[in-house]
C-alpha cells in the first residue's frame, strides 16, 4: 500500500490527471485506512512546494458562471497556463449531486489537455468539503497547475471556506437594476476583490454597465483594506459569451496578485490561512470524539435525563466530559 | 461555604430578592470556587421545581422596548403577578455595560416589591451569555416570579439562545413604510409567536396600523407550525405610552400557552430545550480544554509551524489532539 500511494504521489508530481483524480478520490473517501493513505499522499507531494494561483469565485445560479469558467479557462490556457476546476457547495446534497453536473457544462475547457475540472462531492458537512478542497487545492499545486478556480455559489458559509483557501477572489453578477443591490450579502462583498459583472453583451448591455458602476460604488464605501493597492477591490464589466473584458480581468487579477506578492501579503495571507485550518481541524476533531456510537447512545440516554429534569445540562455535560477523559 | 449556600438557596425559594440578586452575582462569576458554588446552589433550588411563564422579547433600539417592558410588567403586577426581567446582550461589551442600563429605564417597575429587574452582565462571550441567562431564569423560577421576561437586542445569534430558554417568543416592532418590511431578519419572524406593533398612538396610530397588517400578511406566508392553534402567530397593535393594546396581548399570550399546555407541547418545547443546552454545554466543554494557558501555547506553536508550511493542519492538529488525550 505504501508503495501504492508514493507511485500515486509521484503521477500527481509529473502532473498526470489521472493519478489526480484518484487521488481526490481517495481524500474524499470516508474509510479510516483511506484517511492514513491521504494524510501519507499529502505529505509526499507537499514536499515538492509548488504553489498555483488559487482564485475563488462566486456567483448565484443564472449570472453565467459555467460560462465563464468555459471561456476563462480557454483563454488561460491559450495563454500556456494549466488551469484546475474545483467546485465547494455544501448544499450539493439537496440537487443530489454536483453543481458541476457532467463535463458538459464546459464543453470545450473539459477537452483541454491542460485543464482539470472536478465536481463537488455530494456531502453535507461543510466541515468534511472544507477539507476536501483545501486538500484538493493542494494536490492540484502538486500535479502543477498554474491556477486553480475554486467554484462556489453564493450562499453564505461556503464563501468563507473558499476564502480561506483562495489567493483572491471574485465574485461574479448579472446585470440587475440598482434596488437589486442588496441581494448580495454584505460578507461576501467585502470579501470580493474583485466584482465581474457578466452578460455585457446585446440587449443587457447598458444594464449591466449600471450594474456595474452602482457595484463600484458599493465597493468604494467600503473600507479600503492593507493588502490592496490603490483601485481595489474593482468592479469590471465582462461578457463570457461574447468572450469581452477577460483579459482586462486576468490583466486586473496579475497586477494585483504581483502587488500582494511584492507587499509580502501573498505570504501572509496563505501563512493566516494555514493558522485558521489549523484552529477549524482542531476544532473539529475535539467535536468529532462525540461521533462515536457509544458515546452517542451515552448522550442520548444524558439527554433524556436532561429533558426530564433529573439533571441540569450543565451536570451532564460535566458527567459525559468525565467519561470521555477517562478512555 | 456549603451552609452559605443553603441559607441563599432558603432565601430565593421563600422569594426573597436580594438572595436573588446575590445568586446572580455568583452565577455570573468566572471563579472556579464560584462556579462549584453555582452548581450546588442550583442543585438546591431545582428541588422546588417550580415553573414561570417565560416571554422572550426582542426589538431593536428606538422600538420603544423598556417602555414596553415597564408598562407590561406594571399591568402583570396588577393582576397580582410576580415579574422578572432578565437581559441577554452579548454586544453590551460595546456599549460598555448594560442595554438596561440604571433602573431608572423602568423608573415604576423597578420600584416594585414583586418584580426584579436584572441589567445583562458585560460579558461578550455569547456561550457564557447563554449559560448564565439559563442559569438567572431558574433561580428567577425557583424564587417564585411568575413571569420571566427576557430581553435581547435584534442581533440575530442572541435571538436564537432566547428562543430556546423561553416557552413564548414577542417581537416588538416600531411602525414603518412596507418596503422595510425586509428589515426584520427572516429567522428571527419566523421565531415570534406574536409580533406587537408599537407607537400605534398620535400621529403614527395609521403608519402603526398598516405596518400591522404587512407582519399579519407576512406571518401568514410562513410555514404554519404544529405547536400552534388557529391564528398563531399573530401580529397585534399596541402603545405602550398610551397603554393600549396591553391586556388583549396578554390574553392572547394566555390562549396560545393555554392551547400549549393542553397539547403537550409545553412540556415537549421545555424539554428540546434542555436536550438543545445539555448538547450545546458539552460542545463548549469540548472545546474549553484548549482555554488552558499550556495548550494555547502549544496551538500557537504548532499554528506557526503550520504557518511556515512545515506541517499541514490536519497532521498538527492530530498532534494536538494526542497530546490533549494522553493528559
Amino acid at each position: 500500500m505504501v508503495r501504492d500511494i508514493a507511485q500515486l504521489g509521484d503521477g500527481i508530481l509529473n502532473g498526470e490527471r489521472r493519478a489526480l483524480a484518484r487521488a481526490i478520490t481517495l481524500i474524499e473517501s470516508g474509510r479510516a485506512d483511506h484517511r492514513s493513505d491521504a494524510e501519507a499522499l499529502l505529505q509526499h507531494v507537499q514536499s515538492a512546494n509548488r504553489q498555483a494561483l488559487r482564485i475563488g469565485l462566486s456567483g448565484t445560479p443564472g449570472v453565467g458562471k459555467s460560462t465563464f469558467i468555459e471561456t476563462f479557462g480557454m483563454m488561460l490556457i491559450g495563454l500556456g497556463l494549466r488551469v484546475a476546476v474545483l467546485a465547494v457547495d455544501p448544499s450539493s446534497t439537496r440537487s443530489g449531486g454536483s453543481i458541476l453536473g457532467d463535463k458538459t457544462r464546459m464543453e470545450h475547457l473539459s477537452r483541454e489537455r491542460n485543464a482539470f475540472i472536478r465536481p463537488s462531492p455530494s456531502q453535507n458537512h461543510l466541515g468534511g468539503v472544507a477539507r476536501r478542497t483545501r486538500e484538493a487545492v493542494a494536490l492540484c499545486e502538486a500535479a502543477s497547475f498554474d491556477v486553480v478556480l475554486i467554484e462556489t455559489v453564493g450562499v453564505g458559509q461556503s464563501e468563507t471556506v473558499v476564502s480561506e483557501l483562495c489567493d483572491l477572489f471574485l465574485l461574479l453578477l448579472a446585470p440587475a437594476g440598482g434596488d437589486e443591490l442588496q441581494g448580495v450579502k454584505r460578507g461576501i462583498m467585502e470579501m470580493a476583490d474583485m466584482i465581474l459583472v457578466n452578460k455585457a453583451d446585446g440587449d443587457l448591455k447598458s444594464a449591466a454597465t449600471r450594474t456595474c458602476a452602482d457595484y463600484a460604488g458599493a465597493l468604494r464605501l467600503l473600507r479600503k483594506r492593507s493588502q490592496d493597492p490603490d483601485g481595489y477591490p474593482c468592479a469590471k464589466l465582462v461578457s463570457a459569451i461574447e468572450q469581452n473584458g477577460l483579459q482586462e480581468a486576468w490583466q486586473a487579477i496579475q497586477t494585483l496578485i504581483t502587488w500582494r506578492r511584492d507587499n509580502s501579503h501573498w505570504e501572509a495571507r496563505r501563512a493566516g490561512q494555514a493558522a485558521y485550518w489549523f484552529d477549524q481541524e482542531v476544532r473539529s476533531a475535539l467535536l468529532a470524539q462525540l461521533n462515536t456510537s457509544d458515546v452517542k447512545q451515552q448522550m442520548a440516554d444524558l439527554a433524556a435525563q436532561v429533558s426530564a429534569g433529573e439533571v441540569s445540562p450543565t451536570a451532564a455535560a460535566a458527567r459525559l466530559l468525565d467519561g470521555l477523559k477517562a478512555r
